[in-house]
């Protein structure tokens, strides 16, 4: 691995990754095609957050969060800084005083596949986090990685510069290139589902809004009256005799 | 697996089964001799839920949410949706469109060995999910799976039409039969309880309340003055040398 | 396994288990060079709990909360319960009778590396509880532990009388006869963080407050201006072309 | 929980449940409709073991192996001990004295949702036995639990008498009632699959032997000529340009 | 945490560590009142491997083995490596190289609650290890750790001098000054299970030969004829009707 | 996501992949500056495989091996098959039969961030596969993913075309253009260890090999002469007293 620090990156539009951080991340892993969602155990560290910015990334070693301290000079207002580990870790590589140090930047929050400690300041100061873990344990500053490179977190390529978005439902990322057009994919989409959600809160079925019976049908798919009708179902008995 | 869907079942009854809800799935699942309780990854998206209802039940595929639809039209007031799936799986089979229309019918609420999106807006709704997980990852409606059968959920036998009992500590099923049954003694348990309470909050020890100290006697329970008196425990000194 | 309990122990002075409690397991864990903290599985069952005293320590076998009924008569005020197991255990060990039992002896809350039940309650009594798992699983009171012994707890090394600190972070253990002194590197810690969060907050960086850039140098770690100059990182194209 | 055992069952035959252990739990879960499978975390203790037998069933306590004595007092040749616990422990409920005990009465092996131990003298004694787990961790017999009856053990629910089908691949239950119709099915498959075998070996491909292609097509599958032609994919810029 | 190294440390008795090794891990934890036993993810990496030896401890820190150059040099012949983590870590910290340094000075083998590689070579030069991973993923040397101190690895707490039990079935740790005590009972206990191993094979019953009965009556366990007798158990129906 | 399979890839050079193979993958990993391991979950189904080829990458489905039927009909002799899923699955994706039409085109393996069946006969047929999970678990044919395109499998980034090193250690994959340099470098590496392993058999310490004593002094390593010196270790008393 190069140990290295890239100091000027293209960023996607701030207002665009704005925009996207309020659509959410399950509207915006669906605009792009069910892509691009990191693994559901990046959980955010207290409910209600929501944020969309530009990507700093960092590539650290277990248990050293030397690189953390070398992104956030790096950082522009709109960024979020992103971090990924050579390998999993659960360590405590952030707390209440380098969050204090990303504010005054500018920076809206972290996305950490690892660890997170002071989560009860990080709160009062609205500081949002999705991390893989919260922990106390404290790290050590000796061993290089790198901060503005291509990095995986949590299973998703993402690129300096890129959008993330993240919410209660966890954490996506859009392509710096892209985020125009996904943006308005999932706008889109969003508008889209308040009609439907209109239909359906009025009783009208999914299996009629979206015309599945005869693909039920086709499939084979059947419907029978009662449970003794069926008699059994996986070699267990489902007769409903009372 | 036959894949199919049972229009008519017979259920619990509806006042018994939201008189178990409030009893919470703790004093449920002791009052049935310590079973029914499903593992206990399955968790409640936002604090403080609590429900009791009649089981619609749903066999699915994994990333596949087709048959959660055809349930939906199958729901009446009180029931409450039931989904397994036939391997393990985090994806996000259930949102806030699908509560909208659930709600609609008179659901009560979810519980899915799998996961769930939108959980903002399922909070908003009030529409509590117990879940596996919580992932964005949207799924398909290309494999079938069955609807109203007998399913295995997070480690129990739920039968369509049995009642499912969701709390804060856990989720429960109590058998459509036992229902009226377990909820005379669940009720019994919780009046034997505040009494209970009563007497442990004036200081009165469990040891003395359930007579536990000939049993310990018995068993060859010792108790010895100090940790130097003890001298060492598994192999680790004890003593307090000051 | 000796089934044992101690009737008496030395404990870590109350006032000084009560400060370190207010600084928190992150402080508290640095100020002893990085050692003393649970593993992270540890959480808490609702979050801003925050307590510091001195341990009572259970030994339990799975599915068996026998011994806590044992040690709760050998509580004082200021003492939190520390159940270990002799095997991984996410049973519901403790609830909120016991709750009451060891809440009306002055008992501050509970660390169990298994698991505990009737959250709801446990919450609106103020008895904070940092756990495994939350179960409804009940326990039965057949086999024998001990009481008042080291126990190995999520990771750590516990001895009756030693000093726990949890919180939102954690939860850390501070042995007896070094409380008063980590008291007094961790207060010193935490007051010198006061200064550094200052400087942080105006936008001084990490990079110079804690003079890294020499050792940067030195260790080889080198800036590059841009992503185009980079080239590739780890075999991935990294050129920002538009 | 009942606590009882059941003396006398009715067993699937036990020719039919030899020959289907013969087919293995891929081919018989297949044949059965993709069902019957236990979870895969139940792996073999040693490579190479095959079986087909009938099922004794035992609910036992966590670190608790009592019902595991009574069972063996009701086994036939040709059955196999199925172990489910009523909640998840990997202690060693079994070694080698109970498999020398379980040998003599013609037990073919053990299934055990738990763990086992002595496992270079099971191997040696060629009593196969697929587990959750294995470790050393001794056992107590003072809770009791239940044999003869139907257990859900990882993932599945198995009646006493059933059929037990277990090899490297994993391992699959059969309904005492359907066992004589999978066996039939199953043997079809097998003998359908040595034809399919033959076609592929010689190059022919699945696309064309399940006639694939149209499908693929009707279902808007592409294919373009080069990397280069693709451009990208999920944000990832695929050229290869040399 | 003091960084250090203790060059000489008292062992158990080699000849003593030895037997217990031939004893194996079931037996000799069982011997000491089922304790000492690390938890069961420490698996071997080859089957058949079986040791006893005195510990040469080591607290590393996450992805750096540098702690293990410096144990090695104080080890002697008939020691066994255990390594300890500051935090859960995979990396693989051992190798080929290191083995051929460590069987230099005869160490007999490694414990490790981190990842190993070369396991191939490692097989080959008969070294045995039991680890938490296998992984090829290096380490650096950067971070100090300590040699020869007190350990908690596994879950377990192991002193310098300790005797170290490991075979297929797990890992065991014996205190020092117990060792003597410790063969001699866990020598009667495989001495006992000889007679026992005899009637059971002669189909002689463990409810027999433990006087089970009485003690089954006693706690109000039942026996059922027939299925149909019980009728349901758990809210399961059982009856077998043909 | 795009449903598309690409029909022509340029891969690294066979004879260097080979290479590769021979040299392992913590080797190669090395090599690399200690980059492209697949995270250590991946297993290989059988000890003693090793091999080295190019990747031809498949996204497949939850429960979908469709696209691997796709996938074999673009394989040359030589390729490798890699599936990544979409998300976190482990159904048996792949058996015998597609192992058959797999070698029938010259395949010598598959890496899948799934499952697989059919061991006892992949180990038979000599072709190895590295996996995530074993499970009889079958799949569908339904939903469309793509082959041929960049895939995260494991945590790394695969290119179609790049090679893939694989063996008891692990997975490693090295990127199409720097094949050829990285086998250079590999080889060195290789080449050096033997001089090293001379060293070390014949008792040289790495201490001295490395030259790491003054850089151990240097951090402020200790040594002390006895655990009585030493007193005591975070917290725990460390006299040797006999």
């Amino acid at each position: 691995m190069k140990t290295v620090a890239v100091k000027n990156i293209k960023r996607a539009n701030a207002d665009i990754a704005s925009a996207l951080g309020k659509l959410g991340a399950s509207t915006v892993h669906e605009a792009q095609g069910r892509t691009g969602l990191l693994k559901p155990y990046m959980r955010p560290i207290y409910p209600g957050a929501k944020m969309g910015g530009t990507a700093v990334t960092i590539m650290a070693q277990p248990g050293d969060n030397w690189m953390v301290h070398v992104a956030i000079e790096l950082c522009q207002p709109g960024d979020i800084l992103v971090v990924a580990c050579t390998t999993d870790n659960t360590d405590g590589f952030f707390g209440d005083l380098l969050a204090t140090s990303a504010q005054a930047r500018g920076v809206k929050g972290l996305i950490i596949d690892a660890g997170v400690r002071d989560i009860a300041d990080l709160q009062e100061m609205n500081f949002p986090v999705w991390s893989r873990a919260i922990s106390s344990k404290g790290t050590v500053k000796n061993t290089l990685g790198a901060v503005n490179v291509p990095v995986i977190c949590a299973g998703q390529l993402i690129f300096p510069g890129d959008v993330i978005v993240a919410d209660d439902d966890g954490v996506c990322v859009v392509a710096r290139k892209e985020a125009a057009d996904i943006r308005t994919k999932a706008q889109a989409r969003f508008d889209n589902e308040d009609a439907k959600r209109e239909k359906l809160a009025k009783g009208e079925l999914g299996l009629d809004i979206y015309n599945m019976r005869p693909r039920l049908a086709e499939a084979g798919f059947e419907y029978v009256d009662t449970l003794d009708e069926l008699g059994s179902f996986n070699g267990i008995d489902c007769r409903q005799e009372d």
